[in-house]
Formats: C-alpha cells, sequence, structure tokens
C-alpha cells in the first residue's frame, strides 16, 4: 500500500449511525485500507445520524478512491460528499492583490490616482531611481517560466505551471515579505523568452528564472544578467547549489576534512548540476567530476556532448577521469546526487573515501534511498521533507532576494551567493550541529533574516548594491 | 492665487508657543497664504509649547512653499518637518501581494507546492479551461501600457507611467474586487508590445491596455483581438466612449431627441474621439463629424491624413462636410471634447441646436469652462470631479472586467460595451435624472455590479462567453 501523504489530503462528509461503536468501525475501515486519518469535524446532528466530516490522507488517487469505498462499505453509513483539500486550496489561484491605501473618498482618489499621481510621475522621470521609493519595483519579483521543466513533469507548458509559480509566489510573501508575481511566457524560445523579460522589467527589482529547461535555462540566464540592471537568478541551478553548498559546509565541519583536500563527484550535469560543480569550486576545491548517463564529462569527450557541457569539462575533471560514475566514485568524499531516481547504487557509495557524505537530491525519488545508503556513509542529506537535512531552495530564494531588495541590487554575483550558503550554515549552530542536522528547518524563518543580511554585505562589499542598507524592511 | 486641491495635501509638524490665539494665528497666516486648513493633530505637549501636525491643501508646489513660509512667518513658531502627503501615499508603492492561505506547516506546503501542486498542474495540463477554476487567471487583469501617452503628461516612458498603473490597480480592485497588475513595456514598437501581451497572456483573464499614444494603440489593440482568446480592452479609447454614451443616453431623456436625428460633431480625432464617434454611430446616429486641428474630417480630405483617419472618414460625416469645427457645428445638437484645452469657444456653442449638450473632456482643462458655456447650452459635462456631470472611466471598467471575468469570456465586442453605458445611465433613476446629474457618482458602487451583471448577459447573448454566469463573486 502506498504511504499516505498530505498531497493526498481528502475530506469525506458522511452521515453515521448514532450508535456506539459506529465511528471507531469507519476510522478502522480507513486504517485497513491504508489511510492515515485526521481530522474530524461534527457537521450536524440529526434524528438517529450525525454528519462528520472525516479527513484522510491516502498515497494517490486510486489509494484514495479505495478508502473512500472502504467508508462506504461500513453498514449504515452513507457518503455526502468528497472533496480533495489540495485541489480545494487552488481554487480560484491561491495569490491576490491588495491596496496599501483606502480608496474611499474624492481626495483619496486626487492622491492616489489623477491628478496627484502626475507628481510622482515626473519625479520618476527626472530621476529614474526614485521608482524604487515611490513604487512597488522596490519590492517585487518577476518568476519566470516557460513551463519547459516544471517539478518532475517536464514541457507541460506556461498556463500548467501556473500553480506552481503562484505556489513560489507563496514561498517568497510567507518568507521573505516580498511581493512576486508570475510571469508564465507563452513560448520556448530563448531570444523571445530574453526579450519579453527585458521589456517587463521596469516594473521590477529582480527576475527570478525558474523551470527552464537546461541548456536554454543557461544562455537565458547570461543574457538576462548582460542586458538587465536589477539582479536575474535562476533558482533551479543557483538556489540548489547555494543550500547544497550550505550542507557541505557544515558536514565538513563534522568530518573535518576542508574543500581544499575534496574530491566530489556529481550525478547529473544539467542545472543545478553544473551550478552545485561551480559553487564548490568557488569555495576551494579543485577535484569536482559531473557525470551525466555517459559517464564522467572530461575535456574532449567524443560523444554526447553540447556547448554547456564543452564549457563545463575546461573547468572541472582536471585529472581527465574517464569512464562511468561507478567508476570514477572510487575514493571520492562527496558524492552529490542532481540527477533521477535509483542512478546511484549500493556499491558505489562503499567505493567512497571514508566519512563519506552523500546529498541524493532527485525529486520525489532520491537516487539512492536514505535507509539503503544511511548505514554505509557519515553524512546523508536528500531532498525530501520526510528525511533529515532536507535540500530545500525555499532556505536560500526568500532571503536573498530580501537581501538584493533592501540594498537595490543590480544583479546577484558569486560572492552574494557564498553569503547566502555561510549564513544557512551557520544557522546551525555549534551545539546543534550533528550528521542528521546540517541543513536548517524549512520552517526556521531566522534563516531568511540572516541569509538577506549577510547578501546584501556582499553586495555592498562588491559594489552590487545600489545604496546602503539603513533599516530592514520586512513584509513590504 | 491657485486653487486648493487635494492633490497638493501638506503636513507641516510645528512647534507653537502655548499661548492663548498662537493657533488662530497660524490658521490665518494659511488662510491669507491662499491654503485650505485641513486636519489638525496634536502630537506632544512641551514645556511651553506645543507640537502639532498640520495639513493644509495648496494650489501647486510653489504656493505650497508660499504656505510653509507664511507659517514659518508667525513669532514663536518653529517648523519641525515638511511632508508631502501625495507623496507619502507612494512610498513603497500602492498594491502588494498576498496568500490567499497560510503557509505555516509542512502540510500546507505539500498542497500549495510540491507535491501536491503537480496534481492540480496535471489536471490543467489534461484540460486547459481548468486555469479559470485552479489558478489566479479567473480574476487577473494585465494593465498594459508603453507609457507613452500617460495623463497630460505625455511620453514619460513605462517606468515613470508606473504610479499611474498602480493607480488603476487599485480602482480595479476597489471598484470591480478584479486582481490587476502593471505591466510597463520597454519599447514603443508597436509589434514588440503585441508580441510581448501575447507570451504573457496565459496567467490573465484580461488585457487592459492604458495610455498607448495613438494611432499605435489601434493597431496594438486590433492585433491582440485578433491573437488572443481572452479579452482586449483599451480603456483611453472605449472606457471614455462608454461613459460618454451612458451620458448622451441620460441627456437625450432630458431634451426628448432620439440617436437617429442627432447631428453631433466631436473635436478631436485620437484614440478616444473616434471610439466616441463609433459607440454614438453604434447607437443609431448617421450625422457623426470629428474635428481634428485642420477642421472636418471627410472622405478625400486631402491633407493631415492618416491610416486612422482615412478610415473613420469613410464611416463618419455623410454629408462630407468641410471646414473648421467653428463652421461644421452650426445646428449640431451634441458637441463632444477629446482634444486639448481652450479648442471650444463661447461662439461655437452658440451657433448649436436648441438643447444643445456638450461634453467638454480634456484634462485637467476642458476645451471650454462649464462657467463660460453652462449658461448658454442645455446640458454640460466634463472629465472633472468638481463640476457636476463628471465622465469617468472608472464607471465603466471595473463593472465591465467583472462581467467579462465572471464569464470566461473571450473578446468584448460592440453588444458588450453598449450595454455597459446602458447600465450606465439606469443608475441614475427617472426621479433622479436632470440636467445636473446625467451621469451617476464615481462611488456609487451599484454601478459596476449592474454593469458587470449587463455585460455578462451581452456575453453570453452574443457568444463571447465560455459560461454560463451561476453566481455572482465579488472580491475575487
Amino acid at each position: 500500500m502506498p504511504t499516505p501523504t498530505p498531497s493526498y489530503s481528502i475530506t469525506v462528509r458522511a452521515k453515521i449511525p448514532n450508535q456506539p461503536g459506529m465511528f471507531a468501525r469507519v476510522a478502522t475501515a480507513i486504517g485497513n485500507a491504508g489511510g492515515t486519518l485526521g481530522a474530524i469535524d461534527q457537521v450536524a446532528v440529526q434524528e438517529g445520524y450525525k454528519v462528520r466530516e472525516i479527513t484522510f490522507l491516502a498515497g494517490n488517487e486510486e489509494h484514495s478512491a479505495e478508502i473512500v469505498d472502504a467508508i462506504r462499505g461500513v453498514e449504515g453509513v452513507e457518503i455526502l460528499g468528497v472533496s480533495d483539500r489540495t485541489f480545494m486550496m487552488h481554487q480560484g489561484g491561491k495569490i491576490a492583490m491588495v491596496n496599501k491605501h483606502p480608496l474611499k473618498t474624492r481626495d483619496d482618489l486626487a492622491m492616489a490616482y489623477t491628478p496627484g499621481v502626475a507628481r510622482v510621475c515626473m519625479a520618476i522621470h527626472e530621476e529614474p531611481e526614485m521608482a524604487f521609493q515611490l513604487t512597488i519595483k522596490h519590492n517585487m519579483v518577476a518568476i519566470v517560466t516557460d513551463g519547459t521543466a516544471v517539478l518532475g513533469l517536464g514541457d507541460i507548458g506556461p498556463l500548467a505551471a501556473l500553480p506552481v509559480m503562484e505556489g513560489k509566489a507563496m514561498l517568497f510573501k510567507e518568507f521573505g515579505g516580498i511581493d512576486a508575481f508570475p510571469i508564465c511566457l507563452d513560448t520556448k524560445d530563448p531570444e523571445e523568452i530574453v526579450r519579453a523579460v527585458e521589456l517587463i522589467a521596469p516594473v521590477f527589482g529582480g527576475i527570478n528564472l525558474e523551470d527552464i529547461s537546461a541548456p536554454r535555462c543557461f544562455e537565458i540566464e547570461q543574457k538576462l544578467k548582460e542586458r538587465l540592471d536589477i539582479p536575474v537568478f535562476h533558482d533551479d541551478q543557483h538556489g540548489t547549489a547555494v543550500v547544497c553548498l550550505a550542507g557541505i559546509i557544515n558536514a565538513l565541519k563534522l568530518v573535518g576534512k576542508s574543500f581544499e583536500q575534496l574530491k566530489v563527484v556529481i550525478s547529473g550535469a544539467g542545472a543545478a548540476g553544473v551550478a552545485c560543480a561551480d559553487m564548490i569550486m568557488a569555495s576551494g576545491t579543485h577535484d569536482v567530476i559531473l557525470c551525466d548517463r555517459t559517464g564522467a564529462i572530461y575535456a574532449g569527450r567524443p560523444d554526447h556532448m553540447n556547448s554547456t557541457k564543452t564549457a563545463v569539462a575546461e573547468r572541472t575533471n582536471p585529472k581527465r577521469l574517464r569512464g562511468t560514475l561507478s567508476e570514477v566514485i572510487r575514493g571520492a568524499d562527496i558524492l552529490i546526487g542532481v540527477s533521477a531516481p535509483g542512478l546511484i547504487t549500493l556499491s558505489d557509495v562503499k567505493k567512497m573515501a571514508p566519512d563519506s557524505i552523500v546529498f541524493a537530491m532527485a525529486n520525489p525519488t532520491p537516487e539512492i534511498m536514505p535507509e539503503e545508503a544511511g548505514p554505509h556513509v557519515r553524512i546523508m542529506a536528500t531532498g525530501r521533507s520526510d528525511y533529515p537535512n532536507q535540500v530545500n531552495n525555499v532556505l536560500c530564494f526568500p532571503g536573498l532576494f530580501r537581501g538584493v531588495l533592501d540594498c537595490h541590487a543590480r544583479e546577484i554575483n558569486q560572492q552574494m551567493k557564498l553569503a547566502a550558503a555561510y549564513a544557512i550554515a551557520s544557522s546551525v549552530t555549534d551545539r546543534e550541529l550533528q550528521e542528521d542536522y546540517i541543513i536548517p528547518s524549512t520552517f526556521n524563518k531566522s534563516v531568511a533574516e540572516a541569509v538577506a543580511r549577510s547578501v546584501a554585505r556582499a553586495a555592498q562589499t562588491t559594489g552590487a548594491a545600489r545604496r546602503e542598507i539603513a533599516r530592514w524592511r520586512w513584509g513590504g
């Protein structure tokens, strides 16, 4: 039976005879069918009956139907309605606009709109940087996608990607106090995407690229960075790399190794793999080997290359190791998976150096499960919330963008990303630090604040900031 | 001295000696300098002094400085600070994003974001129209501008136009319960504007074009209407025309004339002028004459024509009248000004037919002032809130878009605009109707609801609606 999960949370409205033991029979039916019983609300009491709303978790669509059938099978019970809480939560969308000021009188209108607004427009016309003070720009991020690489779903298009972008906007608001708006572009042409983002840029203080397939995402990000004077950040690459690096920083404290002496193997040479390699190298490691399905990538490899792999081959794998991941893994200190379920075997893990560190981040199923690899490695991390050490981008992007927005940054450079990684790592204190707690909790709100401060400081040090931070603005 | 207006609302923080008559002297100073005294707040009481915040209205920037000087001139008074309430209201922008659901637990995350959101994405991928149910699309309008014709300010660019677009978004929310987002495009190329809007369209249920200069706005609107399956509405054209027509509908009830027998002259052949002509002709009037600075536009006119004027010449001015506005105005029943201050003279107005109707809508200064024309016409309307009969677009667009969003309309057709005009007109009851009350108040919230119902009904009748309206959703 599949494991119940909150993403299949079902509420059943049922009419249950008012007899002793009846509800226990319903609860047993749910349990026997493999469901996890949640909240129970009493809705109404009728002659001889109670109407209850019973919420349970199932493992998938089929499973939830089976559980509903099991409830229906309890004699005397009548099902009045079934609703899927995930779909209910999405009804009408998950985000909305609000006005920050009332608009109830002619005076309100005369200030917020014509004729008063004209003076504000002219102030910006005369000094464009005033837009950071007098408009939404200072706190507004565009979440840009073309829907080509959405979660594990692949190329589902811009419209079907919208629920993910709305969810991302919610995370921006909840964890960073940032206003973020979904821009779902109806094209796959990189040049059109770049141009569209350039055209809409005036309203935004930053651009978050999301779920755009590789290698197109590299070209799009690069061109936008060149053409825009606001930060551009491809979260699937750099967000993952920053949080991964934060985990490595803390893991190295436990195993007593330094970046300079590491051998790191990365399974997966897509957007996240290349970004992880670059972040780790920027931290001092030379011996980083990226592997794709063909095996280790090295300068001059004849087959299955593209422009990105050719470029990354020049700066990684200094010994030009060849062979499969299973071959090049021997003696590695760290193995990072940003590829696909099952691509790492236990025999691979066993070939690593002592005190081995494995980050298996494929979602939802890791390259190797913690139950299997765990006993044979010193430290294990995944992308999942139901195992220790979750590498979750939400630890990075809200604080990172909070920092760049607060200092009106022009870009996000390598030093700012490193600052973010060290801030996340430092959110786990030395006293807390242990093998199963190298990465702070997703719900630790102090992480975003620490990241924001560090990133803004790095922006000021490196000249990326337009202004000194005088105060911290949260909640926009 | 200039007339004080709420758009120059200034708050002065002043330290005033705690002596009898001191505050009266401050108030007198403000009055003598031509300011209008507003709210007075006591902030603190100190030894021998009171600190007060005094708000007054001025007529312009210079005038407000003079009034501040006048306060400073009162002996014993010290000014601690001066703030401009319009600029204060714009600090940080006027709109923000909010989450509709809390995001406090892992279960919340699992439903709003990964992994739960994947099922919602796939439901839309399989049936795209589900996006109207499961995303923000059903209630989201893009306010698109290139900043080329902003208010009376002209081509100030997309960034400086943003405060106006934010104000417009506030009006959408306040009067229509609609989420609207500013899209300020950094290009003036019509084809690029069209393409950018096409690309961002998936997220939106409607497109409101705003402050785009003529004749580019005609081409942009036309192409977008052809290429998109959601409504596209250029408010400067059609919003003005709808409210103008509503005023005419009611004016004709008072003067007892019918559309068929009218002679209408329009001063101004820009976006609004052409739209007004088309709406009036769609209501049954044949004899409509558009005038530009060269005079009456007629088929075959040799000079100062463009593609828009050539096209409109074919369908207006059936008698091919030639000459200046002052010449063709003779015997006209209605004169509509959508041009520039002072373009209509009293001698023009006096040449009109009995029971003449003048709509002088240039902003902020009408083509002819009501004080001058009023005594010589039966009915007078302007675009200003400080005279009777204000032709204000806010009477149209929130209700119109509410209607099209509620029925998931594919377009806004002529019948839907006519329905909006008649709904606005009907919001003034027969008992209320009189010469100085032909157009309902901007703050009459029942107008938007009436417009929404009528527009949705017209959309259903004409096949523009994707669905029947079962219920009315307000506040998104």
